[in-house]
C-alpha cells in the first residue's frame, strides 16, 4: 500500500496551497486607484471564465452523454470529474493571480523587492501546489474506487478537453488584446504600453491572466494526469504486480519534493529573483532524485525503473534549458535577431524564424535519445516512467510559471497607478525573472507533452492488445500506417493555422473598436475622457470562443473518422504523425516567439538605435508575429495531441469492432 | 525489348531540344542597349556557373573516389556520369534562358504577343526536352550496359548531389540579390524594380536564371531519375520478369506525350498565354493516360500497374492545383492576406503563414491517399509506379516552368532598355502566365519528390532485404525507429534554417555594398554615374557557395552517423522523419512564399491603397519574408531528402556489416 503516498502528499499539497492563498489575500491591496484597476482586471478575468465555462458546460454535458452511451457510465462520470478538477485549477489560479498582482505592486511600494517577491512567488505557488495536488488526488481517488487505471482515462480526457479550451481560448483572447493594444497604442499613437488611455489595456492585462496563468496551469495539469495514467496502464500490462502503482509512488514523492522546493525560494535585500527561482527548481530535482532512489531501495523496485525516470527528468531539463538559450535576451540568437532588425522587419523575422527552426534540433534530439534510453532500460513502461519523471517536478515548475504573469500584471498596475519609477523598476525586475522561467517552462511543458504522447501511443497499443489478444505492429511500410502519419501530421498544422487566423480576425475587430473609441470619445487622448474597457474585453471573449469550437470539433471528429474508416493501424500512424508535427511546431513557435520578443527588448534596452529607432519598429513587427506563435498556437498543440491520443485509446474498443478496414 | 522505347524517345527529345535551341538562337536579339544588358546577365550567369562548377568538380572528385573505394568502381563512374548529365542540363537551360529573354523582349517590340510568346515558351521547352531526354537516355544506357538498376543509383545520386548544389546555391544567390535590390532600391530609395541605376539589378536578373531556371530543371531531373530507378529496383525484386522494365516503357511514352504536348502550345493574336500553357499540360496528361493504357493492353501488363501510375499522375495534378489555389493572385488566400496588410506587416505575415500551413493539408492528403491507393493496387511497386506516373509528364512541366524566368527576364530587359509601355505590358502578360505555371510546378515537384522519397524508402527496404535475406520491419514502436524519426525530422528543419540565415547574411553584405555605391559613386542616383554590377554578382556567388558547403556535408554525414551508430532500422526511421518534415516544410514554404508575393501584387494592382500605401509597404515586407521561403529553402528540401535517401541505400551494405547496433 505504498501508493498511499500519493493521496497523502496530494492532500498536503492542497492544504499548503490553501494556506498560501490566504497568506496572499491577507496582504494590503493598496490605494483606491490600484484597487480600481485591479478590480477591472479581476472583473474582466472572471467574466471571461464565466462565459467560457458556460459554453463548456454544454460541451461537457454532450460529451459525457456520448461517452456514457458509446462506452460506459464510469467513463462518463470520471470525464465530468476531470473537467471539474481542471476548471477548479483554472479558477483558483486565476483568482490568486488577480489578487497577488495588485498586492505585489503595493508591497513593492512599501517594502521593496524582498517584500514584493514572496507575494508574487507564493501566488504562483498556490497554482503549482493546487494543480498537482488536485491532479494526483483525483487519480488516487479513482484508482482507489475502481482499481483500474483505464478508468482514469476518463478523467484524463476530461481534463485535456477542458485544457484545450482554456489554452487555445485563452491564447486567442490574450493575443487579440495584446496585438490590438500594441498596434494602435504603441505603433499608431505612440503612447506607452499599459497606458490607461488605451481602451484595450484592461483586456490586455486580463489576457495575461486567462492565457498565461490559468492556461499554463491547466496545461501541465492535463499532461500530468495523462503521464501518470499511461504509465499505470503500461505498468499494469506487465507481469510484475507492483509496476502499476510505481507511477503513483514516484508522483507522490515528486509532490513532496516540490513542496520543499517551493519553500526554499526566497530573496533577500538586493537579491536576484531569477537565482531564487532557479534554486527552487534545482532543489526540487535533486530531492526528487534522492527520494525516488530511496523508495526504489526501500520497496525493492528495479533500479532500471528509477533510471528511466531520471532520464525523463533530465531530458525535460535539457529541453527547458535549450529553450532558455534560444530565447534569452543576451544570448546570440536574440542578439543576432535584434541586429538583423536594423535591415528591416523582413530580415528580423527571417532570422528569428531560422533560429526557431534550429532550436527544434536539440529538443528533437532530447526526446529521441531520452525515449530510446528509457525504452532500453525498461521497455515501453520505461518510456511511461520517463514522462512521469519529467512531470514529477511540475509543482515547482508551475509555481515559477504562474509567477510570471503576476509580476507582469504588477508592473502594469504600478505603471497605470503612477507608483513612481522606483516601484516600476522593482516590478520590472520581478517581471524579467518571470520571462526566463516562462521560457524554460514552455520548453519543459512541450518536452513533457511529447514524452507523454509517446507513452499514450504505447498505451494505445497496449489497449488494442488487451482487446484483441495480439500485438498489432505499426510498421511504417504498412500503407495504412504511412497514410495515417501523413493525415495525422496535418492536424496540428491546420489547427495552429486556424487559431492564428482566429487571432488576426479577432484583433482586426478590436483594432477597429480602439480606433473608434479614440475617434469618438472626446478627450480620450488627452486623458480626460474615459475609455470603454468592457467593450474590448467583450470582443476578446466572444471572439475567442467563436473561433475555437469548430476547431476542436474538427480535431476530434477527424480522429474518429480515420479510426472508423481506416482502422487501428492507420490511427496509430495518425497519432504518430500528430506527435511529429505537433512537437515540431510547438517548439518552433514557442522559441521563435520568445526570441522575437527578447530581440525587441534588446533593442529597447538601447542597442541598434534603441526605442523609437527604425530597428525598434522592425523588432516590434517581429514581436507581433511571434505573439500568437508563442502564446496561442504553440502552447495549444501539446494539449491537442494529448486529446486526440486519448480519444483514440478511449474509442479503441469501438474502432476494433466497427472499423471499415479491420485488423 | 519494348523498353527500347525509352532510349528512342529520349534521343528524339534531345534532338527536338537542340532544334528548338537553334530556332531561338536564330531570332534577332534587338538593339545595342538590349544586347548590352542581356550580355551582362549572360556574363553574370556564366560566371556563377563557372565558379560553382569549379568548386563542385573538387567535391565530385572526392565523392567519386570515396564511393569507388567504399563501394565499387561502377558506382563511382556512374556517379560522375550523373553529375555530368545534371551539369549539362543546367548549362543548357541557363544558356537558352539568357538567349531567349532578350529575343522575347525584342519580338514583343516587333511582332507583339504572338511573336514573343513562342520564343519564351520554346526556350523553356529546350530545357524541358533536354532534361527528360538526358535523364532517360542516361538510365537506358547504364541499364543496357549493366542490366542492373542498382547501378543506376550511382547516376541518380550524382544527379541529386549536383542538383542540391544548384538549387540551394542558386537559391541563396537569387534571394541575396533580390532582397538586397528590393530593400535598398524600392524601400529605401523609392526607385522602381529593375531600375538600371540599382547596382544589384544585374545580379537580381542573373539570380532569376541561376535559381529559377537552371535550378528547377535540375530539380525535376534528379527526382525523375530517382523515381524511374527506384521503380525499377522495386519491380526487379518482384517475381514477374517484365516489371523491371515497365518504368522505362512508361517513361518513354511520357516523353512522347510531352513532345506532342509541347508542340500544341501556341497563342494567337490576343490569345491568353496562361490558357495555352494549360492546354499543353492537359494534352500531355491525357495522351500519357491513353498511350500507357494502349501499351498495357499491347504488352499484356497487369492493368493495376497502369492504375497505380495514373493515380500518381492525378495526385501530382491535384497537389499542383491546390498550390495554384493557395497562391493565385485573385483567390481568397492572397486577397485576405493583402487585406490583412492594411493592419500592418505583422498581421499580413501571420495571415499568409497561416494559409501556407493550411495549404499543407490537401497536399498531405493527396500523398497519403495516392500512395495508399497505389499500394493497394500493386504493393510497393505500385507506389514506385505512382511516382513514375507523376514524373512522366515532367517534360511539359519543366517547359512551362523554365518559361517563367525567361518571361520575367524579358520584362526586366524591356524596362531597362526603355522599350515603351506597350512592350512592357506584353512581357508582363507573358510573365504573369509564368507565375501561375511556376506555382503549379512547385507543388507538382514537391509532390513528385514526396512520392519518390516513399519509393526510395521502399527500395531501401528492398536492398536491405536482398542483402540480409529477410524483411526488416520499420515498426514505429521500435525505439530505434522512433528515435530515427525524431532525428531525421531535424535535418530538413536545420537545413532550411541555415540556408535562410545564409541568405540573410549574404543579403546583409550586399545591402552594404549597394549603399556604399550610392554613397560613393557620383551621379549614380541621377543616372549619370555607372554602377558596379560585377561587385554585386561577386558577393552573391561567393557567399552562396560559402554558406552551402558545410550544410551539405552536415546532412550527408548525419545520415551516415545515424546508420553506422544505430543501424538500418534507425536509418529507416530517420529517412521517414526527413520525408515528413521535409515534405511539410517544402509545401509550407513554397505556398506561403507564393502567397505573400501575390498578395503584394494584388495591393500593387490598386487595392487597399495601391502602390506606395502603408498596406503596400506591409505587403512588401511579407513578400521579402517569403522570398527565401519559396525560392531558397523550400525548393532545396526535395532534393535534400532525395540525396539522403539514396545515401542510405548506397551505404546499406556497409551499414549492415559494420553498424554498432546491428539488425
Amino acid at each position: 500500500m505504498e501508493w498511499l503516498i500519493a493521496p497523502v502528499s496530494s492532500i498536503l499539497s492542497i492544504l499548503l496551497g490553501l494556506f498560501l492563498f490566504s497568506y496572499v489575500t491577507r496582504k494590503d491591496s493598496g490605494t483606491e486607484r490600484m484597487r480600481e484597476i485591479a478590480g477591472a482586471i479581476q472583473e474582466g478575468s472572471r467574466s471571461f471564465l464565466k462565459t467560457e465555462y458556460t459554453y463548456l458546460a454544454v460541451f461537457v454535458a454532450v460529451m459525457a452523454v456520448i461517452l456514457s452511451i458509446a462506452l460506459n457510465v464510469k467513463i462518463g462520470v470520471t470525464y465530468v470529474f476531470g473537467t471539474i478538477c481542471s476548471a477548479l485549477a483554472g479558477v483558483i489560479g486565476m483568482e490568486i493571480a488577480v489578487k497577488a498582482n495588485v498586492r505585489t505592486a503595493n508591497a513593492a511600494k512599501k517594502g521593496g523587492l524582498s517584500s514584493a517577491f514572496p507575494i508574487a512567488f507564493r501566488g504562483g505557488a498556490v497554482m503549482g501546489l493546487m494543480v498537482v495536488g488536485l491532479a494526483l488526488f483525483g487519480i488516487s481517488l479513482i484508482y482507489w474506487l475502481t482499481g483500474d487505471p483505464e478508468i482514469v482515462l476518463g478523467m484524463s480526457i476530461g481534463a485535456s478537453t477542458l485544457t484545450l479550451f482554456m489554452k487555445a481560448g485563452g491564447g486567442i483572447y490574450t493575443k487579440t488584446a495584446d496585438i490590438a493594444a500594441d498596434l494602435v497604442g504603441k505603433v499608431e499613437l505612440g503612447i506607452p504600453e499599459d497606458d490607461p488611455r488605451n481602451p484595450a489595456v484592461i483586456a490586455d492585462n486580463v489576457g495575461d491572466n486567462v492565457g498565461d496563468c490559468a492556461g499554463s496551469g491547466a496545461d501541465l495539469f492535463d499532461s500530468y494526469i495523462a503521464a501518470v495514467m499511461s504509465a499505470m496502464i503500461l505498468g499494469g500490462a506487465m507481469q510484475i504486480a507492483y509496476l502499476e502503482t510505481v507511477p503513483l509512488v514516484f508522483s507522490g514523492l515528486g509532490i513532496i519534493s516540490s513542496i520543499i522546493g517551493v519553500a526554499v525560494v526566497r530573496v533577500g535585500k538586493g537579491g536576484d529573483p531569477g537565482k531564487a527561482l532557479n534554486l527552487g527548481t534545482y532543489v526540487t530535482c535533486i530531492l526528487f532524485g534522492i527520494l525516488t532512489f530511496a523508495a526504489t531501495s526501500w520497496f525493492g523496485y528495479d533500479l532500471k525503473i528509477w533510471g528511466a525516470t531520471v532520464v525523463g527528468l533530465m531530458a525535460g531539463i535539457i529541453i527547458g534549458m535549450t529553450s532558455d538559450y534560444f530565447t534569452s535576451i543576451n544570448r546570440p540568437p536574440a542578439v543576432k535577431t535584434a541586429e538583423a532588425a536594423q535591415t528591416g522587419a523582413a530580415i528580423n523575422i527571417l532570422t528569428g524564424f531560422s533560429y526557431g527552426l534550429i532550436s527544434v534540433f536539440p529538443a528533437l534530439l532530447g526526446i529521441a535519445i531520452g525515449s530510446a534510453v528509457a525504452y532500453a532500460l525498461y521497455g515501453v513502461f520505461g518510456v511511461g516512467m520517463a514522462a512521469v519523471g519529467m512531470l514529477a517536478i511540475a509543482g515547482t515548475i508551475i509555481a515559477g510559471d504562474a509567477y510570471g504573469p503576476i509580476g507582469d500584471n504588477a508592473k502594469g498596475i504600478a505603471e497605470m497607478s503612477n507608483l513612481g519609477e522606483e516601484v516600476i523598476e522593482i516590478t520590472d525586475q520581478i517581471d524579467a525573472a518571470g520571462n526566463t522561467t516562462k521560457a524554460i517552462t514552455k520548453g519543459f511543458a512541450i518536452g513533457a507533452a511529447g514524452l507523454t504522447a509517446l507513452a499514450l501511443l504505447a498505451s494505445y497499443q497496449e489497449i488494442v492488445k488487451s482487446l484483441t489478444g495480439r500485438t498489432i505492429g505499426f510498421d511504417l511500410m504498412n500503407p495504412l500506417v504511412m497514410m495515417g502519419v501523413f493525415i495525422g501530421m496535418a492536424i496540428p498544422v491546420v489547427f495552429s493555422a486556424m487559431i492564428i487566423l482566429g487571432v488576426s480576425k479577432n484583433a482586426f475587430r478590436m483594432i477597429e473598436e480602439i480606433r473608434r473609441q479614440f475617434r469618438e470619445i472626446p478627450g480620450l487622448m488627452e486623458g480626460t475622457g474615459r475609455p470603454d474597457y468592457a467593450a474590448c474585453v467583450n470582443i476578446a471573449t466572444k471572439g475567442a470562443l467563436r473561433e475555437l469550437m469548430p476547431l476542436i470539433i474538427f480535431s476530434i471528429s477527424t480522429t474518429l473518422i480515420v479510426g472508423f474508416v481506416a482502422g487501428v493501424r492507420a490511427l496509430a500512424g495518425y497519432l504518430s504523425g500528430a506527435i511529429f508535427s505537433g512537437f515540431f511546431l510547438a517548439i518552433l513557435m514557442a522559441n521563435a516567439g520568445g526570441l522575437w520578443d527578447n530581440a525587441k527588448k534588446y533593442v529597447e534596452s538601447g542597442f541598434f538605435g534603441g526605442k523609437g529607432s527604425d530597428a525598434h519598429k522592425a523588432a516590434v513587427i517581429g514581436d507581433t508575429v511571434g505573439d500568437p506563435f508563442k502564446d496561442t498556437a504553440g502552447p495549444s498543440l501539446n494539449t491537442l495531441v494529448t486529446v486526440i491520443s486519448q480519444i483514440a485509446s478511449l474509442f479503441a474498443p469501438l474502432i476494433i469492432a466497427y472499423a471499415l478496414i479491420g485488423l
